[in-house]
């Protein structure tokens, strides 16, 4: 009964029940189902358990699972487990199923490469439309879904493909060459996913011939893998934005902590160096206490008006919207805000502080820091995401810290420094 | 020259070129192009892009336009027009057309029935194969592309759904409802987008079916559409948590800044709470300066570290990999993070600080803070997102600054209020 009802369970949804269990229920399950172990399951769930779950497995039970898979899933699990496990589970294979994965898995991870099926439809092109219709009747050894099929030479040289909509619209009796469109989007092998996720998005892609280096057809990309690329890239982002690592959540507390310290570090590293900024003025604070009441709120809005700035400049990296073209006008755009909302902040606190403390003085000097300080939260926010672009580093890991450290030291500056030198206690 | 280079670009490498010019160069090609301007185009651009040409173009222009679109396009340009417009240019079409984006206009932003589009095919059950096929190739009405066929009644009752796959391996005199599936994910057309991408993503569809309330077919919801609904809630959310609106790249200085400034305002309130708690311990900073110098580290290291849990818990609730058959697991194991986090940096943070100012007290006291803080820290970076959503707010576009909030003011009044207890200065 458990068979059953598991067995008639979408790979996703079974996925998620193995997520939902603790370590011992999936042992259980996993076991009970023995070889009715849906094997595609395992594409859906956390890294972690799914290495959990293989890792449990004996390698002959994975060899013989996996050749019930689509290469790409294939390649999504092996990939993970280390080379000896990989090797001993690729020598139990059939020859023809063992070359595939292991060209797969020779391309480099998050690569179109990696991420293809090496299971395709393809037919030569002086073949006509009722023989390519029959031969799909005919073949059992077709992948399970296909929305294109390809045509290539006998060298496996890509001449084009052809959209199944387009062979239902056609007579039989029409050639395969005359009807087949050049394919203008053959994704590199090499390609890193994320870029070939962006030609999907932009042609309305269903799914894309991979090539290697010579041309020739090694495997499709298809939307639904490519879907999954955009999701792990949009989160990836989301978490470097967030001084997250590559955690998941179903990794312990010790794992995810040990993933968190190193970016905890560089902040507290950046912390000291803006404590020492107050440092400096701690005879004019002896002073004024009032100084170190108010500090914190310029540095504050400082760093999120930084972090607003960054935050676009992040994601039209990402979507490949901010380049050399508009470059010079968004940083315009941007001082343009900055100085804008400097100075309507800058009124604000200027009035607020002032009232509260009795003391226009102090008022003034408060506006007049966070005028500099917005400011120059702008100019930190746009120009240290497109810097480290530029340098081939990702902006959304680093960028944050730059920018918060350059307000937190611009902001204690500004204003300490200013209310010290108004109030002549240099 | 101009009409056939610019009439070979695909709609989103024209969508590209329109963004990258100024709005005067942008007028000039449009009305250059003429009748030739490809309004799918309008589709790849900013909103507000979007609104500048259209409303330079005539509404007789626009109606004879949008009749060349697939109905989901035209529904994406005209939902942006003020309502007096829609109607003008809907007079304008002929009966069908105008009764169908009526229709998918009727339906709210951001639901599935907005994004459809109303072309698709649909045979009835008792067609064959061969009948399916024949009137595929003489139908001249067919959809530009479709990956998917649809069984219905004579009252568009939805029956089942075919894919253009299983047509080409069946026999020609095989009748459709026998190979059919039954449509387990026909997606109502009040559902909202983003539940509809989930259902695409989860069971890795090309296209879906629309119903209406009573299980009629009204459209076919296809996955490049979704990829671009999954993209922009992905920006969606990371902009929020930035502390941005829906602002885009093309906005001006004052569109920009006053979508800013609400979250800056909001900021700068908490901002003024955090100095209030400061000031209720301006005797104890008068003596002892070194505490306003520290101060900001812990404040800032315990929004760090709530900043980490906030992120992951906003994009797991996103995501739905966050429910409550796993929310008190995972409250747990931040628990478990803040809690060993805490320690560590407590013990570095209370070293330096002791080396720093030659007194062990101050480093036992900021050590202790330390250790509140990031506990503290990580309660309100879980439990806020998780309470928004649980209210049926966003919580990726309130939760930075309540959490933030909590942070200043507990690492505050911990850190001063400690100080001033152990030095006994109360
Ligand atoms: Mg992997
Ligand atoms: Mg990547
Ligand atoms: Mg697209
Ligand atoms: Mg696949
Ligand atoms: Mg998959
Ligand atoms: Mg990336
Ligand atoms: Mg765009
Ligand atoms: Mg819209
Ligand atoms: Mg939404
Ligand atoms: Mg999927
Ligand atoms: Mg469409
Ligand atoms: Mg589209
Ligand atoms: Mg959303």
């Amino acid at each position: 009964a458990l068979k059953r009802d598991v067995g008639s369970l979408h790979q996703s949804e079974l996925g998620h029940l193995l997520e939902a269990l603790s370590a011992e229920q999936r042992r259980t399950l996993v076991e009970l189902l023995g070889s009715d172990f849906d094997f595609s399951a395992l594409t859906e769930v956390d890294e972690a358990i799914r290495l959990e779950i293989v890792d449990s497995l004996p390698n002959e039970q994975i060899a013989q699972a996996v050749q019930q898979l689509d290469s790409d899933d294939a390649v999504y699990i092996l990939e993970d487990l280390d080379e000896q496990d990989q090797d001993e589970i690729l020598a139990q294979l059939p020859f023809t199923e063992r070359i595939r994965l292991r060209r797969s898995l020779d391309y480099p991870e998050e690569t179109a490469g990696r991420r293809m099926q090496t299971e395709f439809v393809a037919v030569p092109p002086f073949w006509t439309v009722g023989q390519t219709i029959d031969y799909m009747r005919e073949d059992k050894n077709l992948p399970d879904r296909f929305s294109q099929i390809f045509v290539i030479d006998p060298t496996f040289k890509l001449l084009g493909a052809l959209d199944l909509d387009q062979i239902l619209r056609s007579k039989r009796a029409v050639k395969i060459e005359d009807v087949m469109h050049e394919t203008r989007h053959a994704i590199p092998a090499s390609m890193d996913q994320e870029e070939a996720a962006r030609e999907f998005e932009q042609y309305d892609l269903l799914s894309a011939a991979v090539v290697d280096e010579n041309d020739r057809l090694v495997g499709v990309l298809t939307i639904d893998d490519v879907v999954d690329v955009i999701q792990e890239e949009a989160e990836e982002d989301l978490l470097r934005m967030g001084g997250v690592g590559d955690e998941e959540l179903s990794d312990t507390v010790l794992t995810a902590s040990r993933s968190r310290v190193p970016w905890l570090l560089v902040n507290l590293f950046t912390a000291f160096l803006a404590a020492s900024v107050i440092g400096l003025f701690d005879r004019t604070i002896e002073h004024i206490v009032a100084l170190a009441v108010l500090m914190p709120i310029v540095a504050g809005m400082g760093g999120n008006a930084g972090s607003q700035t960054m935050t676009v400049t992040v994601r039209a990296l990402a979507t490949r919207n901010l380049d050399i073209y508009n470059a010079g006008r968004i940083i315009r755009r941007e001082m343009g805000v900055g100085f804008l909302n400097g100075i309507i902040f800058a009124v604000l606190i200027g009035i607020v502080a002032g009232t509260w403390f009795q003391d226009a003085n102090l008022g003034g000097i408060i506006a007049a820091a966070m005028i500099i300080n917005m400011f120059v939260a702008a100019l930190a926010g746009i120009l240290i995401p497109l810097l480290l672009h530029r340098l081939g580093a990702d902006p959304a890991v680093a960028s944050a810290v730059f920018v918060t450290t350059v307000t937190d030291v611009v902001g204690f500056f500004a204003f300490l420094g200013l209310a010290t030198w108004w109030f002549g206690l240099l």
